[in-house]
């Protein structure tokens, strides 16, 4: 018997039965209700409506979900047909491709489906790990006392692990390093304000919640000592995409001098796009910024017809990081361009 | 008879009665509804609930009220309470200190009802022409074709005229260049989304709407020309406060080399205000953050007891100004620290 279990997955696999779980997030904070994933293209849909969300997690999701098509009897070409559609299902998140490329490189080795199955929890396995050796890397940089601005949710439910930008403040609070989190509400979607409040009051580390706009004011008054944000992909000069919102946070933290950086696991680099501009952006519908909708209900509140821009993500050139925390190591603008990342990851892949 | 009308604001008195009506800005979009405030309690009731907002405007509001008191037969020490309590209802904006303070120096000098009506009615047609000055100067700042990003309201609702910031982009539409508008939604309470796209469409001016997190990678994609912001006060030296999220915004335009400017009346300017250190901050509630309210309903989506951290208010340093639009002129870093700001008012009061 197989069984998985982090904050929002859970997977059971005997030979009589498999079964996929995920904790609907668009349901969070009111309600704990979990689903049960039956097919691919419920997966699929399941992560466009963003009941599960988050690059790392997404990509673990969507391959125990190919597993599970696998040991339930889907033959080789139909697998391949479905591994190509969970592909599309989020166009800016790397990390979802890369765990589609791994399963897709088993099924072109004909993999039994029980090996196929393997594969994907070995990347759960390993997003675990990764989220481990981050916070370990990050926590380094924090001090006793920091007040962190993050944004968006990276945590628990974005993950198969402790998490990424919130696996390091995690870390950084069991090491019993005094620390206060101030919440970006992030919208459109609230991330911060639903998600983020909710597992930082689990793990009863104190935080803020403000709206998007009261960041800058935040550190004018010299309240922020650091920025952590996650990251959907970064580029191979260390650019990087993550939720709307980020790229202005890492502008308004150049100017203030506040260090800003950002975390993720080997998974979510791309080495195959130069720079951030080569990253596609999801554009999402209107309503999402007309109003609002969740489990707490449905608003609308903007003039009717109103046109709208909703780009989930932005770019942030490396030039604006201080440093990029990764499971290999924490790197600078340097090391980018002198290929110290590449290098360090090839090792690490070398070694497993 | 007297009567006074505009977009959020009707005033009629007749020997036989006196009526102040307002149109209540907490149902926009979806209702256009008027009450009618009676009492100067009614009246600071409504300014502290955001039914009537906009600097301007609530120094006219509160005048009025006052005026409506004075001719239904306060006396002139229930007057002078009265001025003094409404003098309190928003602490950021100066406007309405500036209103008060016009209202008891003619309380003090013991004119009659009529005549304190009068200074109210003034403080009315004032604000109308002043809202016309501002205007025609900002417009010559903007070309056709131009993406002109702004925040908050500052328009027809935020004033007794045509507006600031919004008197600006409306005038330029009446000269036919061709504007489009970046509606900032301004969260918390929404003013970009729900007045701001009210009053646009209105006017038939085209925008686009989109969440505050947007206002960044809109300018790094070099779609935004120039930023307009009102402002509730400026201290001599040029440093103002307006809106959450105004600095933020002010920051991003230095980084991108966009003009930044701000629009308002010499009524905004606080002389007594040495810089944006002595302009006292706002905080309000933190169900604000926690959720969302209004006639499209009241939602809560945040985890519970949620600590929140909401000023209603930022302070932009005059370093970051482009131009200070106001009724006198246009005035940059140089004519603050010359005092030809000071000097082109005192004229301008002079000649009145």
């Amino acid at each position: 018997m197989t069984q998985l279990e982090s904050l929002a997955l859970r997977f059971n696999h005997t030979p009589q039965q498999t079964a996929l779980w995920i904790l609907d997030q668009t349901l969070l904070p009111l309600k704990e209700e979990w689903i049960r994933l039956t097919t691919v293209s419920e997966t699929i849909e399941a992560i466009k409506a963003l009941k599960v969300r988050g690059a790392p997690l997404i990509g673990v999701v969507a391959a125990l979900s190919l597993g599970q098509s696998a040991v339930k009897g889907a033959s080789l070409s139909q697998l391949e047909e479905e591994a190509n559609a969970l592909y599309a299902a989020r166009p800016t998140a790397v990390n979802l491709m890369m765990a589609m490329n791994r399963m897709i490189a088993g099924i072109q080795l004909k993999k039994t489906p029980r090996a196929l199955l393997n594969i994907a929890i070995e990347l759960f396995n390993e997003d675990v790990t990764l989220c481990e050796s981050i916070a370990t890397n990050g926590a380094e940089l924090i001090q006793s006392g920091d007040n962190i601005l993050t944004h968006c949710n990276t945590g628990g439910l974005a993950t198969a692990g402790i998490g990424t930008a919130l696996g390091v403040i995690r870390q950084c609070h069991s090491q019993g390093k005094k620390i206060h989190v101030y919440v970006d509400e992030t919208r459109p979607l609230l991330q911060g304000a639903r998600l983020t409040t909710w597992e930082l009051k689990k793990l009863d580390i104190p935080y803020t919640l403000i709206t998007d706009n009261t960041a800058g004011h935040l550190m004018q008054l010299s309240k922020v000592q650091e920025i952590i944000v996650g990251c959907d992909r970064i580029a191979a000069n260390g650019d990087f995409a993550n939720k709307i919102g980020t790229y202005a946070l890492a502008v308004l933290a150049q100017y203030h001098n506040i260090p800003f950086y950002v975390a993720g696991p080997y998974t979510t680099m791309d080495w195959h796009c130069a720079n951030g501009d080569q990253i596609p952006i999801e554009q999402r519908k209107a309503n999402e910024v007309t109003g609002v909708s969740g489990p707490f209900g449905q608003l609308s509140w903007a003039a009717e017809d109103s046109q709208v821009f909703n780009p989930a993500f932005d770019v942030t050139p490396a030039k604006l990081v201080s440093r990029w925390i990764l499971d290999c190591g924490v790197f600078n603008k340097t090391d980018f361009q002198q290929g110290k990342v590449k290098q360090s990851m090839q090792q690490l892949a070398e070694q497993v």
